[in-house]
């Protein structure tokens, strides 16, 4: 499995997941600007993993005798949605203030999530039945967490179990992750996987090709849960079809305190839709809604797999 | 408006739609080989547009001294999915063994298939209010027919009696028709339009950013529509969120003799989604699903918009 991120002689190296699947690359963030940087330019993506690059950004910080408060509040405006990233930074700020040293959190925090993940995948694995196809969007793999994944820690863990299993990944527009990353991940340990566009998951449905969806999550709240953009479509043709349709989250992505439709959804720059690969598919300044986000309500939902079980919606 | 084709000098000259909306070249077809190669290659495209194509492919075979039952049968082939494809060949043969020419008759085709859809616009207007943000997904427009257009048709028409519309397109992957055609021909009019990826389409109509859904048709029959993928998910989520979803089509469109679930829905090659402006977004041999169709079943759809009224579905 390749690594998301890691901890190196007082840097943080990040994989660079805008290249994937073609080139592996690290980045070195030397400060704590470079992993805002990182996180901004979504060279490393998924909530998980961007709370445990927050926390290093901490350290990084620690490291140059920042003020913690400051660049704390820095490092959460680097992107709005995911309540990991919060969770991450005010999680350093109390075990520092209570005599910890932020990288030593930061460590065991990517510690936590592989394991945390590790046990997603094994209640997850309950869910799952030999001969499933299961659907995902976006990548709640490995390289959104510091390792294993959530939704493909699901699938990584049946498989372990010896589950015939076969994937189908939605590419994920604007920025591909399915395609570039889950699609890649799944390759990587030989699971039998399928990669569609977007619109094509409803029909894989009404087909009947599709057993179980699984994504991850940014947010969950009461009353639903935010995920990547499309995500809301994907639960709707579930719905519509009688698929089960479960999320995977760590306990750390839970707001319990506010509403989901409270959620800002990040609207990201046009240059993410209108460009591809170089190329601009409308004229340069067409208008572009480009929300990186959705909102999955609960009634969609059939239950949240977390480290501490599987969830009914809140 | 660009012209989606023209007939000169015994020839038939196709704009090349997949090079919009950079590039306004037209290819010349002289022989049925070269029109079925245009449809097969989707340089023209949209049902009516590839009806009217059809028939002036039998006109180059009639010039040419062809068998017509023979290249009929070619020309039906290009592709499997949209109706026109076949009622055009079918009434070029019938009325060609009545004695008129072939040239003639798609002459006249693709006269009336503007007057059609004029008729179609003039109709659908009636549904479109003041002020109403129209979702529409692939491209029902003039680039789709002889001209003027379906669904864009029903958007020009509000346009052109002075309302006060905005549109949405979805940009429609794999082949990006909403981005390249549809955002293009609504810019060539000054009809403002924004572009979303198609998985946003849910949320922009959860925010209550859409009123009226409007799209195209492959093939309607009495219970349900064939259209571009991704059409299904579109239609779940405007049902979720009570916005009237409309089909517009004119009658060659539609297939009373089969159900809609015995459609062949056309696969296309795994490269339209894996290889976007030159350049792989998953390996090169990863398994790929790239159905070009799906079917909105009757019970998501609020009428189907025809050149004879509106109709409930069938």
């Amino acid at each position: 499995m390749i690594r998301t991120l890691y901890w190196e002689n007082n840097r943080l190296f990040l994989l660079d997941q805008t290249k994937l699947p073609h080139t592996i690359e690290y980045v070195e963030c030397r400060t704590y600007t470079d992993v805002i940087d990182g996180i901004k330019t979504m060279k490393v993506r998924g909530a998980p993993a961007i709370g445990v690059s927050a926390a290093y950004g901490m350290a990084l910080g620690e490291l140059a005798g920042e003020d913690m408060d400051v660049i704390g509040d820095e490092i959460k405006s680097a992107r709005p949605t995911a309540v990991n990233l919060f969770w991450a930074v005010d999680k350093v700020l109390d075990l520092v203030s209570r005599g910890k040293s932020a990288v030593d959190v930061a460590i065991e925090m990517e510690k936590d999530d592989v394991a945390i993940n590790k046990k997603i995948g094994e209640y997850g694995n309950s869910i799952i039945d030999d001969n499933d196809t299961i659907l995902t969007h976006c990548n709640a793999g490995a390289l959104a967490c510091a390792g294993y994944g959530t939704a493909l820690g699901v699938i990584r863990a049946a498989h372990e179990a010896n589950k015939n299993i076969d994937v189908i990944c939605d590419e994920t527009r604007p920025v591909l992750q399915g395609a570039r990353l889950s699609v890649f991940e799944m390759q990587q340990e030989n699971i039998p996987v399928r990669l569609i566009v977007d619109g094509a998951a409803g029909h894989m449905m009404q087909k009947g090709e599709v057993d179980k969806v699984i994504i991850g999550a940014d947010r969950v709240a009461k009353d639903g849960v935010a995920n990547k953009i499309g995500s809301l479509m994907v639960a709707l043709a579930a719905k519509r079809y009688d698929i089960p349709f479960y999320v995977a989250a760590p306990m750390s992505t839970f707001d319990f305190e506010n509403n989901i439709f409270d959620t800002i959804i990040e609207q990201r720059l046009p240059e993410e839709v209108l460009c591809i690969n170089g190329k601009y598919i409308s004229k340069k300044q067409t208008n572009v809604e480009n929300p990186a986000f959705d909102i999955v309500e609960s009634d969609l939902i059939t239950g949240i797999i977390t480290e501490e079980g599987i969830k009914k919606p809140l």
